[in-house]
């Protein structure tokens, strides 16, 4: 991981602060500024890669070089990076975790210059798989019953959001991915039908299905809208009869009237007695349109999500930022319009009933029996458990699960969602007015 | 490069092709349905990472060892999978050139198999970076004789689409980069400042500034809004005076209203002789953002375009698809409702005057002297020009450079664009309904 994956200006920074010997330790905080329109929650995600960034944070020979005859760092600084590595500790939310505005997803604490170089990283993973797994959620709590499959890779913002994306999805509930590495790597189902130009290589329809079903006779799904699709579900139906087949299959539909279409493929497959054949939908799917197919009564079993949930596709980005809020024992703060931050390490207490959740200092006591959501994760660079993606996932689905169960309706809800009402403590609030009041004094 | 990198049902169907000995080669065509809303053009874009996915396509033991243990492939299959490679030909639209909708942007001709494996990935990766190029030549158009620099990285989709979003804005003319890795890889200048952080680090703002111009001499930006900005940018002007900088610099306005702080900013570095002071401003902005503030008169030399641009806030992604074209010699076409293509390779005659793009078949002979838009790139799986990463943005930059001057008003428009009338030439428009004709035939 060459640790010129961040921007030039934490480098600048970071550089100026190794220069002068200001090793205090910093603590930034990693939240929301608001949450994007039609969002009544966040759903807490990344954090395994950020941890796994975090311990591989360092430059080698080549990214030194550069920083010599492109950046003109000059060789103490050099030698310094040389020898960096990322020591600090991390609390955080845990994945999967339902989350609001102003609540601190993580907190770095480490020598100021390593806080600083990892903040672009940090930023961007956690930013990137938070957005996903909130829009990947609301298709979890539209689909009711019904399966979701993530199809997104072939739209993701390159090959390797992909991956992220499958992730991202699968904590929210999505039963199955389309992307085979992803589901490797992090232990998911492998999902995958026939795409139309299957139909289209063979002289007509019946001869690719019936071609399909012999290749793949695990559980065939048949595409059926190339030409006609009620004609492709009666093919489709032929072709099953014809092969004897017994097993566990569907049809997939991909366009046209969906709700209407796949009453009639219903029609046809209980009157060929395929009772047990599965309906999937499929195409420019997001949560709006899952949840009018589901209140249409639409018999569908499971829905491939595409390309409107791999980008978030009506807020692909989350107003997020990671900003210093103590130096040493300093709590800062900053005052700039509409960017103002709560100084200070913090903490998150969480109330069963659904009364407001409350930031907080760090150090104080939880008021009343509220559960704390910030835990420690990360101790002098080390994470506090090793790293294991398939049980990672799992274990942020069981969160997310529970969370929602817990989530107040008004936040549930897909249209005109109210979040949670977030409250600041007493004593955070003191602590920031006093910093506020100090740093009008300094800046002026 | 892992060949798991794509969807479980192109493995099936490739398997399923590699069983029958379906070896014919096959065309598939990739181009955008239609344009996302507010966009006037696309600006083709990331076909050279494209080919390197293909020059790299290949299964390593590990994944067919996946392919047998979880997704139930047979031995000869994954012997098959072992030996494949990309072995096609690629005809595309170079990177940088503007397009418009129905018009291809790439065609693979390979045997069905591999044509068929590569389709996640080449969608994917073009998609992505022609939809982060377009939104930021939109950047480009509204920001007149301003600079634009890449602060994207911090929200893009995952690390590694921050490298792609680096590279898609350059090609669109942005002029440095805040991403680091991603200037090295792509010979792009890196650019950076300082955080509202590093102010804050120190006891108060002049300290921050007088160490920041000490460490980076080099063209210091001073970022001026982290308590007030007038106050900020006379704290600038104090220190530039009492460090007795002469050399480039500037500040930078991070929040507030952005034309009146950049007004207020410049008077206050005329009346202290520093006519040479460059503005910057930044702040959550897109290209209506920057016109608005160009329209006004603002100040400002030049605008870092974050989160809006890199992830293109208001149309995310595209409605790109990979379509079967053509099996051996026989034109292919699919019928679904709204998502109909056209048979057979193509090509795209574009007239230097501004006249309607022809799309055509690629056999036809230019009508008049219309230009071809595309050119093979890729033959028996070999790309045609070596991979030069710095050259090929630089290439591509000068075509979007050349474009942008010939495209006419009306789809430059950053509001209410129409984009160029596409037209589809005679002798394509009857190989489609003659090959729609059969079709229609063959599926009933």
């Amino acid at each position: 991981m060459s640790g010129l994956r961040t921007d030039l200006y934490e480098l600048r920074m970071a550089a100026s602060y190794l220069r002068r010997g200001m090793t205090d330790r910093a603590t930034f905080s990693l939240f929301a500024r608001r949450l994007p329109p039609r969002r009544g929650f966040l759903v807490a995600a990344g954090l395994a890669e950020a941890l796994t960034f975090l311990e591989e944070f360092a430059f080698d020979a080549a990214d030194l070089r550069y920083l010599r005859d492109v950046g003109g760092f000059d060789q103490p600084t050099l030698a310094a990076l040389s020898a960096l590595r990322f020591t600090g500790d991390v609390w955080a939310v845990p994945e999967g975790r339902v989350v609001f505005a102003d609540e601190p997803l993580l907190e770095v604490t480490a020598p100021i210059a390593e806080a600083q170089l990892v903040e672009t990283g940090v930023l961007n993973i956690v930013t990137f798989q938070t957005t996903i797994a909130s829009k990947a959620a609301r298709c979890r709590l539209a689909a009711g019953d019904a399966q979701l499959v993530d199809f997104a890779f072939r739209r993701t913002h390159g090959i390797e959001a992909g991956a992220g994306v499958a992730r991202a999805s699968a904590i929210a509930g999505f039963a199955a991915t389309s992307h085979v590495e992803a589901a490797r790597r992090y232990g998911l189902a492998p999902s995958g039908t026939m795409a139309h130009s299957y139909v289209e290589a063979f002289p007509d329809e019946r001869s690719a299905f019936r071609a399909f079903a012999t290749d793949s006779p695990d559980n065939p799904i048949f595409l059926v809208d190339t030409y006609d699709t009620p004609a492709g579900v009666r093919a489709a139906v032929d072709v099953v009869a014809e092969l004897g087949l017994t097993g566990p299959l569907g049809v997939r539909l991909d366009s046209g009237d969906l709700a209407a279409l796949a009453r009639q493929a219903r029609t046809i497959l209980d009157d060929a007695g395929l009772t047990h054949a599965r309906i999937v939908a499929s195409g420019s799917l997001d949560e709006a349109a899952v949840a009018d197919l589901v209140a249409a009564g639409a018999p569908i079993d499971a829905y491939g999500v595409g390309t409107k949930m791999g980008v978030s596709y009506d807020a692909p980005s989350l107003d997020s930022a990671y900003k210093l809020v103590a130096v040493g024992d300093r709590p800062v703060l900053k005052l700039s319009p509409g960017k103002a931050t709560l100084p200070g390490p913090k903490q998150v207490f969480r109330d069963a009933a659904g009364e407001a959740d409350v930031v907080a200092r760090r150090d104080e006591p939880a008021p009343g029996d509220r559960e704390p959501l910030l835990v420690p994760v990360m101790r002098d660079g080390r994470r506090l458990e090793p790293a294991d993606p398939p049980e990672e996932v799992r274990a942020a689905r069981r969160r997310l699960d529970a969370d929602l169960r817990w989530l107040p309706e008004p936040a549930r809800r897909l249209t005109d969602p109210t979040p949670l009402t977030v409250t600041v403590s007493p004593a955070l609030r003191a602590l920031h007015d006093r910093v506020a009041a100090e740093a009008r004094r300094g800046g002026a």
